[in-house]
This record gives C-alpha cells, structure tokens and sequence, in this order.
C-alpha cells in the first residue's frame, strides 16, 4: 500500500509537542515532517530555532501544503476553535485534548462527516495505550457488556503514594505537584473530571452512545479522608478512581466516575503509579485488560505519533456502533454497594437513602455506612452535602442481587 | 465503507468450529454466513443437521461462491494442504492454528503475495486477545524493544494448579486432562512448543523476523520438581511459562521459551488459570500489558470472528516490518540468570559451564546452583541431559550486567 507524504502543522509545544518532536526525529521510516508549529508565547526560551515557529495560526490553516494539524494545546477552547477549523479546511486532526474531544464530540462526529476528514485522538483517553483502536476495530462484533478502568494517571500517582507511603492525601498531592504529575489548579483530575471525559470517549467507541459530560456522574479523590483510608488499609484494599459503564438487560446502561475500593484479586490493584487499567468484558472473549502508561510526554508523544503514521493510511474511525443506533438510554436507576463517610450526627437522616444497610460504624466525630444505594440517590446526597459526605464504591449491585436485596427488605 | 458480504467454507467442527457457528448465529449484524462445513469423520453425532456438512474438501475448495475459507482443524499438516489450496484459488483464509502458521510461515506469506489474498490468524496467539492486530498496527514506528508473555493456557492452569492448590506437577496435569484444558498427549503445550509456535508468529509481527520452529528453543514445565517449587514457595515466588524475544543493542535479538521464577511485582504473577498475558516494551510507549483468556471455545471463536469482521473491510496483514527488513539476527550469545537442579553428584562438572555462580545447594540425592549461564551453555546441558537438570530462568542479564560480571570473575 502507498504510505501518504504528510505536511504537519503542529499547534502547541509544550511536553508533548517537543515530545513529538524528537520522536519524529526517530523515525525517519514514517512519511511525514512537521512544516510549522504555531505558539502562543513568542518570548519563551524554546530548544529548537525561532524559524521552526509562527505566532499567527493562520500560517498553519491557510497553508495549502499541510495537509494534517496536529494539536496539542491546553486550552479546550481555544484547540476546538483550531480543530474545527483545520476540519473545514479538509485537513486531517490528531489531537490529544478529552476536554475538548468529550465537549465537542457530536460537533466533531458531524464535522468529520460533512468534510469527510479524519479526526483521531488515541492520545486522548489513557495516552499510550491502544485503547480506543481497540474499541473501535477489535469489539466491533463481540458486544461489549461493560468497561470499566482507572484512566487517569495524576490521580493514580496521588493514591498510590496515600497507600504505599502512608502519606495523607495533602501531602501526596502536594508531592505529584512538585514532580509535575499534577497541575497547580488540580480540580480536573482530582475531582474526576479528566476522568470523565475519557470515560465519555470510551462510551462512543464501546457502545455507540455519545454523552455530554453534564450526563455522566463524577467524584473524586479529593474528599477522600482518613477514616475510608483506614478502613481500606485495614481490610487489605486500596482505592481507585474508577472510570466504568455497563449494560442492563433493558437496552439502559450506566456509567459513571467513582473513588472504588479493589481487593488484591482484582486486576486494577495492581496498576499503580501514572500506569493505567482497562477492563473490558465481552459476551464471547470474556474479559480483556489493558495497561500503559497514563500520563508523560513520551508516552503521550507515541499515541500522537501512531495517530499520524495511520494517517498515511487513510485510517478513520468508522464509529460504526454510533451509526449502528441501538438505541441505548442512560439511567440512574442503579443499585450501588457504597460506604459513605458521614459527620457523626448525620447517619440516621442518610441510612434513609439506603436501600440496604451491611454496616454503621461511628466515632465521637464522625462514621460511616456501607450498604446499597441508587445512583441517583447517591447524587443526590452528594449535591446536598458536598464536602460532607464521601463515597467509595464496594461493587456494582447486579440486578438480580439488588432484586434479592429488596424482597429480604420488605420480609 | 461498504462491507463485503462473506460466504464461509469451514473446515473443522470441534469446539471452535461449534463456538463459531454460534457466535455467528448471534451476531446478524456481520455479513457472513456459513455455506458449507467439512468435516472428516461421517458418523460422528453433531448439534446440527447432516445437511450443514461435506465429507469433501473439494466441495468447499471449488466452490466459487465461496470466498472465505475458515480452517479450524486439528491437524497442522492436513490444514496446511487446505490453507495453501485456498489461498492458491484465490479465497482469503482464517486460520487458528498456530502449529501450522508457524511451520509454514515463509510460504505462506508469499503465498498471500503471489496470489494478493489474506491470511487472518488472530486467533492462533493468545486467542482472543488482539495481540497480533496491535503489534501489527500500532507498534508501527514507535519501535519495540522486547516482547515477554505468558502465552499457553494449559501450562498456566497447570502451573496455577500447583500453586494454589499445592498439587504435584503430575496431579495439576492430571485435573488439566480431566477437564479439557490439557490434550492426552499433552507435550505440545507441556514441552512449550504451542509457546514456542505463538512465539515464532509474535516475533513476525513484532520485530519482522521469521524464524523457523527449530531456530527457538523451547524448555517446558514437564520436568520441574519439588526442588524448584519449594523454592519458589519459600521465596513467594510462581513459576510462570514464558516465551520472550528481546534485542540487543548490535542488530542481534534473542527468543525463547523457558520456564521462569516471577516475583509479586511482576505483571505476570497475577497472570492466573487459563489466561495469557503480554507485555510489551517499546522506546515511546515505556510498557504495555495485554491480558486475555488464552483458551476455549468461545475466546477463540471471537477472535475468529473478528478475523471474519475484518475480512468484511478487505483487512490484511501488511507486515510492514518484514519487508522493512531490519537485518536482525538471531544469537544465543545472551547471559541468563537461572536456577538449574541437578543430581547431586553433577554440581561441580555443571558449575564449570556458568559464567558466575551466586548460590549453590545440595541434599542427600540432588541439589541447585543459581548463577549466569550463556544461551548456548544452556542449550547444550539441556540436549545432554534431558530429564536429569531442570532450568528455572530467574532473569534476563543485561549486556551491562554481562560486562559487570566477567569483570568481577576475571578480578
């Protein structure tokens, strides 16, 4: 097969985009030379000479000779601007940015369709790891009956420093700032919003569903306290920060971000570190499990650089399972086994949320419950009192245990 | 893209073939059907009517209306017969036999040259995971390094058996047999020879050599005692299978199977039962880690299928890195560390062929050394005493380490 020549316009130089940088300077086999880098900063000390440079983004999407854009920004809004732009000039988009991706997905989805250009974004969910080809091409037959993973790195960092380093989750956090795992302004990724994001990609490409990120539910580490901390370490758990979706039977699936409690048996206790976990579970394969690393310029680097290199194959997403139409609807109306950390007085008025309670336990300042509760129960309690109330995820409730459960309550 | 309507001629009923049948049953969104199975034995009571089947291979191989050829056969050689007929009349094939890939693996690729048709064989490594399909697509530039996998389902149920259950190696077996997962000649998978052929095709894909069956050593489990397994136990440690190919730094790489000691901080550890996992290791990407289930029906059967989706897109291996052609080759001139037990009485003729010796130990009829030993050394012991050593591979010495070592033993 012809491998295309690609003219690269490449917007942002950061980590990533130097990255990129010295990875195609690797690899000569690929057909493909960055003609331009658009920056914002023109006084910022760079490692490679002013004339591989412009300022004006223009420079980039009125070049006729460019034939991909690839971007790699921060700012969601400004890179959306940018992306759809480069798409309605017909150049081909790679880009690494999920808040942008997951805000934008059905803008992006009709774009690429009315100008018939590719838009790929690997590096988006879960940096090196091939996940989303894997969705995309791999499950294409074999439904998928659920995901479920720990996509972001920061987070993962943060909680495996709290167990193995009995830090406190201040000092850990402060500890992933200081080696630049995490931003100053850490909210998207400690509160599960990054998180999200991702989840809300993975969901187009596993089930056809495209979300908004106001659909989805999420809650992060940064509400975690000592006393779940203690339960875990006690009863020999750790705690992630679990992105997961799953289907019932009636054509409604869930899917939501949650700190969840894993047991050494299963498989993302052992992704620590900026490395992360997906499980996938099929009807016929059973389960699959991926790991790679989140986060870091390289690694991130290389699913940009295998976004391009299939770029001179004329690859696209086919987002087949969006076109297929199943018709899936997003429901609340699940049961969750949870333990939620309460202040002390407050456990009567919220075992009343519960649909089953296991355990109540209380100190002279505070408790915690665990049992089952639904979704949307769940959110509820957390809109009220946010920053009063943690939940960790025990298990998802199947339905026939939350059917179980109900009919031993009304005994 | 418009997707090819796909007519099947399929050669083999057994529990893949039966799994296949049904998976397509359920899946009506693909367009594929099953025209006509073969089948060899006329008597045999099957789950569906004598008219799904012919007894003549040629009522498939010159069907014209059939344009795909799924071989799910046991025997390597007979469905290499079928296979290179198929491909010669110019219908793409979908094969699962690893034994016969790997035989035949030159001649069939210029098979699929001269005649412009593919051969899909995900399924013959790892079965249902997408190991093939990933080092072929996505380890396209960014360049691998090594490769190391637990990649035999019957030697890991086994082995498992015996750790968890503290079984003898010849009672593990022994329940393997009894519940399928083990055939009564067991030595293909027991000898590490399947490992050995899912190797040899991993190694195509992933470094673009092609090896013969007889360039790859290949030690099994069937010779590990009570020596090496309390060892393990009181060390909390597992024996794991382990086929891994990994380059130095002079164009020359090194492939093998060998049985290996594997601590909890290793990924395979918790590798368990029937499944396989991989590990990759690439300059980008730092490591990726693929699990799966390695065995049964219904995982292979998927795999299969999505061979057969792929097909539907005109989909082929493009073994890109084959025709690169790197001009790597294959050297036994690598250190290992391992643990080899022996009768008592041979340890000091043995230790003359290690490099260095860090432990060494007897008991009143036989005993271990651990310590660095050549490839080559190793490879020579093993052919002379087949059944009286028993190697356990504690670690891959590095070109460094090597250097160290012969250093310290010349000082």
């Amino acid at each position: 097969m012809a491998r295309k020549q690609l003219n690269i316009g490449l917007f942002g130089f950061g980590v990533v985009g130097h990255g990129l940088y010295e990875v195609l300077q690797k690899t000569p086999g690929l057909k493909a030379n960055i003609k331009n880098i658009c920056v914002k900063d023109k006084d910022k000390p760079r490692e490679i000479g002013a004339e591989h440079f412009t300022y004006d983004k223009n420079d980039i999407l009125n070049d006729a000779e460019i034939n991909v854009v690839v971007e790699l920004i921060d700012d969601a809004d400004a890179a959306f601007e940018i992306v759809s732009a480069a798409l309605r000039k017909g150049k081909a988009v790679v880009s690494a940015n999920k808040k942008m991706v997951a805000e934008h997905f059905q803008e992006l989805l009709d774009l690429q369709r009315e100008y018939n250009v590719p838009l790929l974004y690997e590096a988006a969910a879960c940096a090196s790891m091939p996940i989303i080809r894997n969705l995309e091409e791999y499950y294409d037959n074999d439904l998928l009956e659920s995901i479920e993973g720990i996509v972001n790195g920061s987070t993962n960092y943060i909680l495996t420093k709290t167990f193995a380093e009995n830090l406190s989750y201040a000092d850990a956090l402060k500890q992933a700032q200081d080696l630049g795992f995490a931003e100053s302004n850490p909210i998207l990724d400690t509160g599960g919003f990054d998180a999200k994001y991702k989840l809300l990609i993975l969901l187009a490409h596993s089930f056809g569903y495209i979300a908004t990120p106001e659909d989805l539910f999420n809650l992060g580490i940064d509400n975690i306290g000592d006393l779940e901390l203690r339960y875990a370490k006690e009863k020999g758990l750790k705690i992630k920060l679990v992105a997961q979706a799953y289907k019932g039977t009636d054509g409604t699936f869930s899917a939501f971000v949650l700190p969840k409690f894993v047991t050494p048996e299963d498989r993302l206790y052992h992704v620590d570190d900026v490395f992360n976990g997906v499980i996938t579970k099929t009807s016929f394969a059973d389960t699959h499990f991926f790991v790679g690393k989140g986060a870091g310029a390289y690694p991130t680097a290389s699913a940009v650089l295998s976004d391009i290199s299939a770029l001179t194959y004329d690859y696209k997403y086919e987002y087949k399972k969006i076109y297929r139409e199943e018709n899936l609807s997003l429901t609340d109306n699940v049961e969750l086994k949870v333990l939620l950390r309460h202040k002390k007085d407050d456990a009567e008025a919220l075992k009343l949320h519960f649909s089953a309670i296991e355990e109540a336990y209380t100190n002279k300042d505070s408790g915690y419950i665990t049992g089952n509760i639904s979704l949307s129960n769940l959110k509820k309690l957390q809109a009220a009192q946010p920053g009063e109330v943690s939940f960790i995820l025990i298990s998802v409730v199947s339905e026939q245990e939350a059917a179980i459960a109900a009919q031993e309550a009304l005994a």
